[in-house]
């Protein structure tokens, strides 16, 4: 059901860094579900992880290991989100750790575990710890695609992106994600991991990573649930050599954050493309907001409208929905005569009404299609956001009627 | 669809009000689609309305008519909400207005308007004004359960309340109300009307309606999605006799603001026990809070959780979807160490994770009924809200893909 979701490219090696998948039998059998990444010493790594109160182990454990050390090993998990498993789940999250840290030698503050999918039952961490031997003799540069397919859930394929060439220095940037439902990232159940052999203090490396996110990660919705798991890490090895950059501010780092601003977007749009029951894609940009806030507390009511998502799920232009939307989004001084709504290039409502000379069919010929841009102009202000999200479709409560997270 | 919708009561004539319903051709041929409301001058009426600034053209014109003067008629369309239909839709609420002010002989504010359904169409007015003569000729005390099957739209069944003999003076309250989508009042697409014999100054009546709605209407929701539309109106006659409640605080008013909580509460949950698609009727009671207000915004994250929702349509006792819905709820400092979570009386998850003892078969047992009722313990105060919901089906998504509001 994926909309348009480009195959997975060719995701080139990041000097410094190796992966290795393999099937651990976590939940199901006969599938990928363990996947590691080995980081070299003089690596920096930054991340940043869920909202959500309810916080699982291994976000908990990975953002105080992050805190210690040096990371050298994340070890990635999927069949459990080892959520919601209480001081049982913290020892499985810490078990876990401290046997890669063994086996690998290694401090066990140098792991980082990431675990998603079912919430709330106990991880079988004596599986994963017997699968670490086999997942440090495979570990090779080339690993990243199989790591793609090895960290989803329900998703229907899987997610990378890659930057070669990046600045006069030519650095890489590689990284792959996995959604596909709870998911409103502040962080999101999503995950994603990124490595760039460019030289970034770590520092440094938290402030682009943490503005690339709030540009994209956390401008996608799929349903408004946050998740307990989310995270995305990121990882600059230095490899590449030369001087490190300084400040995220600076010439050198312009075309790293440019490149990882671009490719955070296209993993977290991938997700959105491959959300749980997706048969559109669509973007939500409101301008003419007083505040940047308002904007984007207009945009996410109307991404996660059910009213506005089953009517895209229908292909309706239905403008009433949009305006409803709108009107609830918590401006209590809005001015409806000054708010205007596109489709795409058709104007279909402004001063409180549908649009002077607005065609039904026009509007109709737009909803037709996968891709969809809704665009409203408050008319108040110069504040713009946008979110990326899905229509809500029969498939959406198949999936997750059927299926426990 | 309706979960225990209990068959339309005996509605009791109301000293002072008449009614009557038509079939005016609105939308659809060959249905009730108008109702009339006539009220003695001596009544006094009170009314809350939506909160969406997106206020459709009927709406802001009651408003305006019911400041101004002394309401002699209510009437109610559905088939088209005259919602975003822009200077038309005024002009087309106020001819509505000025004929039936003709024929019934009264000023033009002593005429409220309602309308619902779909947004953004223009309101066949001629044919509302054509059906005029027929609804003034038929006006009856006794045309309440009439009028409540007049009002509906995707509802399937109409939904009426009555109390009799209430207090010491004997009083009769009776009401209807329609739903089914678009439902988070605040005011919600719902319209209920009632009417009681109690005599009732204006002022008393707005307080005493405003304290029922609080805490019935206001506390529903089917999508989250607040409708254009809502409007809850309460009549008193004053045509049983006696003095004049003068407060709503006093003696004579509590056994009224009793019934009328009630009556509120029996509309508002028959409005959720139909909403769209619902299979379930779930009461959400949260305790525990520091304050009102996050125990409020907490009961409604996890009533419009669609993962919450969707479990529920699938009877899981998915305590992780409730466990990650109070975690985004917006308590920043939440020690989910403190939160205990009930479906009725099965303990299913306390510090954080799954309660000792508990049986997935106790959960599933409780998700098996038809209605469920989960109590979350926040722990950290004494706070207490609860709101009513059903859950999102297969059918939710195929009403509103398929039916244009």
């Amino acid at each position: 059901m994926a909309v348009n979701l480009p195959p997975l490219p060719e995701l080139a090696p990041v000097a410094g860094v190796r992966c290795a998948t393999v099937q651990a039998g976590v939940r199901y059998p006969n599938r990928d579900d363990l996947v590691l990444f080995a980081i070299d010493p003089e690596a920096a790594t930054a991340a940043v992880f869920t909202r959500n109160r309810f916080r699982a182990a291994p976000v908990r454990l990975a953002e105080r290991h992050l805190e210690a050390g040096s990371p050298r090993f994340l070890l990635v998990n999927t069949g459990n989100a080892n959520a919601g498993t209480g001081a049982r789940g913290d020892a499985d999250a810490l078990a876990c750790c401290e046997a890669l840290a063994r086996a690998g030698e290694v401090d066990t503050s140098a792991v980082l575990p990431y675990s998603t999918v079912v919430i709330g039952e106990p991880l079988a961490a004596e599986r994963i710890i017997a699968a670490i031997p086999g997942l440090l003799a495979t570990l090779a540069a080339n690993g990243w695609a199989r790591a793609a397919g090895g960290i989803l859930t329900t998703d229907t394929a899987p997610k990378g992106a890659c930057r070669r060439g990046i600045g006069p220095r030519n650095w890489t940037l590689t990284g792959i994600a996995k959604g596909a439902g709870m998911i409103r990232p502040d962080m999101a159940t999503m995950l994603a991991f990124i490595a760039t052999d460019a030289p970034v203090p770590r520092g440094v490396l938290r402030q682009m990573l943490g503005r690339a996110v709030d540009r994209s990660f956390n401008r996608i919705t799929i349903d408004g649930d946050t998740s307990t798991n989310d995270a995305v890490t990121l990882v600059a090895t230095g490899r590449a050599g030369g001087p490190p950059i300084d400040s995220a501010d600076s010439p050198e780092a312009a075309p790293l954050q440019t490149a990882l601003d671009e490719l955070c977007m296209e993993l977290a749009q991938a997700v959105v493309r491959d959300g749980e029951g997706a048969t559109r894609f669509v973007t939500v940009d409101v301008a003419g907001g007083r505040t940047g806030e308002e904007a984007l507390a207009c945009a996410y009511t109307i991404a996660e409208s059910p009213l506005v998502k089953t009517a895209l799920f229908a292909g309706d232009p239905n403008w009433g929905r949009l305006l409803a939307a709108i009107g609830r989004s918590g401006m209590d001084d809005l001015d409806v005569a000054g708010v205007s709504i596109h489709l795409d290039d058709v104007l279909i409502a402004e001063r409180g009404g549908v649009a002077e000379g607005y065609r039904e069919e026009d509007g109709a010929r737009v909803m037709a299609q996968p891709e969809i841009r809704i665009h409203v102009d408050l008319g108040r202000g110069d504040a713009r956001e946008t979110v990326w999200t899905t229509d809500l479709s029969y498939e959406y409560v198949r999936i997750n009627a059927e299926y426990r997270s």
